[in-house]
């Protein structure tokens, strides 16, 4: 685009999604851990749209309802009642009334739609009075027809209950997705009539519409996975599998190692330097950032977490929002991180709950251990300081300090603060019944005989 | 079938399945977490059969020994010496002598062979006189080919081996399964003769044997995945794997949202209803219910259970049989849970084992609870009251009842009932010896030194 | 070969991998769990080498240093600069000095290449002069083509940049792979110009000499995925995958059932016995092996150890190595198992932490149990006799002796060794303050509430 020409975006979000069957609303269904709805922003604002206007139904007020809180009240629309997508758009008509510059017309239940993407349709349209994004179909089956003439120059759009075989031989095919001049386009739609058998306003009529014009509409490509949609539990699927496939890919690409790609699951932030290995059946959830050196270890969970230089992480460790895992820190099986730092070189290998709290450098939680970060209403936080030693089974109540370079016993509940380089310990004697295993058997074998019996 | 026709099915299990290389017989390996021989039964069963005979083979006596658990001993019959298939079905003569209607032979290693697989023969057996199933192959092989004039009339089949090219290049081939009326059945099958080169008696030839008697054999099909046999371990996994994503399919069109389908492990029984999400990496062992609203959260596996509607799982979680999951309950990372029942809106998040007791609504767990349920002979029970809540770490010593709103003391051994309201801990004084920590550091480093010089 | 024919290899390991932009130089990235290098020199002394030489690059020292540690110097060799394939293969020939036999090229990027594929060039090079391997290409795209006339007489390879239409629809191309008697391929490499545009040594210019010197070049083939390079990240996940895909076919072929055979994790190692039944999601790290009849549940872990006939592992077991679980023992959920002997019966099923140390036959560990075997500074070795019953939530203290038979009261530290027979518990007296948890909410509920106003 020149400099200066400005865009704005028209998200449909309206549709029902019937065929999901789920009371969640289609497009607040997520995609790489994000709701389809936010992808479009996302892919939107990427592309530094000026203007992001979300056309929403009335069938699902929860739509509008995320799109306001993201977008504002002044850039979400209600088409109610739905007839068909030209009717859609132009329900966004009044909301871009002061906009001068391109719009483009995207789907929320068009996952892959990305930045590049729109990118692609929005800078057709600096040479083309309309830009309609094509794609190449495997199976064009129930597509609309792009008929095409000499350089991309679009002639019509033909549906294909209307299209002759040899139009139905086409397999060049219409996303949806176009982008126009504001003006050009609401203009054409106010042109747009529901003269048909569904009784639809119909968006894809615009290409009729400006070639009646003597406009001249153009058309430009993207892959057939790029404008995927939504419309079933199948397809969400579908597109999630390709969003993991071709996120697993670029990482891959820039110097993660995976050692089985398609058992990582990513979400749609995740971030991994270069130079770590990503073991099998591990699942970044939302917020993650590792390091370089790093190695995440199988069925390992992470989500808001970062991850530090060099830190081995699992196999079977969760990292929960706020995990900060320092330098070469270990964080091993069945231990869970929530909202805690754990310092560099600091280990926690086996089996605890480090919740709330902060683990200094090279200190060592021994196996069992547990914050008690909880009591029912507050939540406390756990300090323990460098070099500290946590013995096994330990209970932290917390708040509670655990001085630099103190030991406590293991199995102890220390519910009050430790002095660095002491030893603290919470420990009745130890005592013995000679004897008495035995005899308890033979009390019970000789129960469980009767029970039997009787 | 009209109204009164009755069926019977005769399910083949004879074979010996010497390539599995298993000291488990074929056809009790499993396949959806339930063994051939009982998905085979249940397909008979599903269709309202009102015998099944199962016959089996002299070598694996535990095969006759599971389906006489199922169907009575007289629905069991030996095959032996085994001497072909025709043979087989012939063994079951006997037990179908007093049986009017229709008869179904079926396959104990074809675990894809389902209640519309047999309704399909069945049905056309109404009208035919000889039901003759086949499929159409991707690569025909050593199947036998279905030789087929006008509307499905079966005139022979040609086994490969004795086909002619042409035939050879016919892709309608024979599944094996057919049906006839029970008197028809037999009397031909006493008709087939071992003149052949393996000495063996085919049940294929009672198609040839009813076109002399003037009898009109038919035809209809299914898909080729629904008649795949299970011969090896990798053939068991194919058809394993057709069988998850069949079922993946089936909830995910009925509204079930899964994160990655690929990675969930379904079993024949598995209930998940509309508007649940499965993340990635979810196995459902035999027994599971779940409902709507509910979250099953990556890494969970889940077996005999019930879960409620709104319950967050996992991950992590291990729901084991007998456990019930309240509304709105939550069972976190590594956290077992057997034979408990956990009350609407509980929680048990972290590293806690719950087993033979029950929670009561709104109660807290710590993290690392346990309840120590066995003493090395008997199971007892725990019970937690309502909204009471449990400190981290506690052991639980049943039989042992905390009552509602009581509070437990973080670390503490409870093997005493805990009155509703009441605090209750077990725990001794936290004590300090200050500077030992340092003092010990400095003696086990010195071992250390003078052990590695040593 | 005839039986005196000695054989040496040529390993090229001078890459420098730069596309997999990682830290690790390339072939000392993993495949199955073992570096591509090693695997590459495995395949050579799998067929009995007598002579292992790699070549190495000076960029990455690493590499060098693994490769010596494992042959010795003698046997490493650094070509720098790196002046083509060639010139690496050339940088051997001092080291080989003394060598009487046939010498094979191989490449330390090339993870498939194993025993049989070397086998299948070193044959044909017994009866040819120079023995190329081939393998026909889906997409031959860059590769070098063959030339091949009558029996497998190599005439020459054609480099795809040079090579005319009609040679470019050859399929048959060029692994790099060759073998050849020591002094021909010395003397033929003494002879190759870096006379090319890019002016390096090519290795392939050996076949147009050895024809011009009237020698015989010959080919054979194998299949692409036995000789697929590793250049990439992606590359390297697609090799693991074939390899993965393979081993799992043997295993299934082998009588091991696997639920889902695609989820399963082997390592160049693992060995699996007949009857041994693998759940879903199954990671096999390097030196385990599993006895007949044993049942690895889905999620588990296991690394350097040995389970036993019919043991019961996981779900989420994490054995580690030196872990050694005797028959029929059960090793449950969130169990991890190091260094640490598991007598037969014996069980441990929730929770628990068992590192250094033994357990009896038919012992019985409490939930949550862990062997404390870590002092800071040493690891300490926990015994509990055969029968013994610990209760849960214990800890072991070791050095800590458990007498066969004897039974630890829940919520323990043992830290004393405990007689044979005898009860041991370390508890302080339940205590309770009635009435105090309600007041503890009211008041936690009004400072709650008041946080809130204020």
């Amino acid at each position: 685009m020149s400099q200066n020409t400005k865009r704005a975006a028209v998200i449909l979000a309206a549709g029902q999604g019937t065929r999901m069957k789920s009371p969640v609303p289609k497009v607040l269904h997520t995609v790489a851990g994000r709701t389809m709805l936010d992808l479009a922003i996302d892919a939107a604002e990427g592309l530094g749209c000026d203007r992001i206007v979300v056309v929403v139904g009335a069938h699902s007020p929860q739509v509008g309802e995320t799109a306001r809180a993201r977008l504002g009240a002044e850039n979400v629309v209600i088409q109610d009642p739905p007839l068909g997508t030209g009717h859609a758009v132009l329900a966004a008509k009044d909301a871009l009334a002061g906009f001068d510059g391109q719009v483009v017309v995207s789907y929320a239940d068009c996952p892959l739609i990305d930045t590049s993407v729109l990118k692609t349709v929005f800078d057709l349209a600096d040479t083309a009075d309309l830009a309609v994004l094509g794609f190449t179909a495997a199976d064009p089956g129930a597509y609309g027809r792009l008929i095409i003439e000499g350089d991309n120059d679009l002639s019509a759009i033909v549906e294909a209950k209307e299209a002759s075989l040899e139009q139905l031989a086409i397999t060049a095919c219409n996303s949806g997705v176009l982008a126009a001049d504001r003006a050009t386009l609401f203009s054409l739609l106010g042109e747009v009539t529901n003269a048909n058998a569904k009784g639809e306003y119909y968006l894809t009529d615009v290409v009729g519409l400006a070639k009646g014009c003597g406009l001249k509409p153009k058309t430009c490509f993207v892959a057939e996975d790029d404008v995927i949609g939504v419309n079933s539990q199948a397809e969400r699927a579908v597109a999630e599998a390709i969003w993991q496939t071709r996120r697993r890919n670029v990482l891959m690409r820039d110097g993660v190692t995976m050692t089985a790609p398609d058992t990582v699951f990513l979400s749609w932030d995740t971030q991994i330097a270069a130079g770590v290995i990503v073991e099998p059946n591990v699942v970044f959830a939302q917020g993650v950032s590792v390091d370089s050196g790093a190695v995440i270890r199988a069925f390992s969970h992470l989500e808001g977490a970062k991850v530090g230089s060099g830190a081995l992480i699992g196999p079977y460790a969760r990292l929960r929002p706020g995990a900060q895992i320092g330098r070469d820190a270990h964080i091993g099986n069945f231990v869970e991180v929530k909202n805690a730092k754990i310092g560099d070189g600091a280990k926690a290998n086996h089996l605890s709950y480090l919740g709330d709290g902060e683990v200094g450098a090279k200190a060592n939680i021994g196996a069992g251990t547990i914050f008690c970060n909880y009591d029912g209403f507050f939540k406390h936080r756990t300090v323990v300081g460098e070099g500290a030693f946590i013995g096994s089974n330990s209970s932290l109540v917390a708040p509670v300090n655990i001085g630099a370079g103190a030991i406590t016993g293991s199995g102890s509940v220390i519910a009050q603060d430790v002095p660095a380089d002491a030893l603290a310990f919470e420990r009745a004697r130890q005592t013995e019944k000679p004897g008495w295993a035995k005899a308890f058997r033979d009390r019970k074998r000789a129960e469980k005989a009767a029970l039997k019996k009787g």
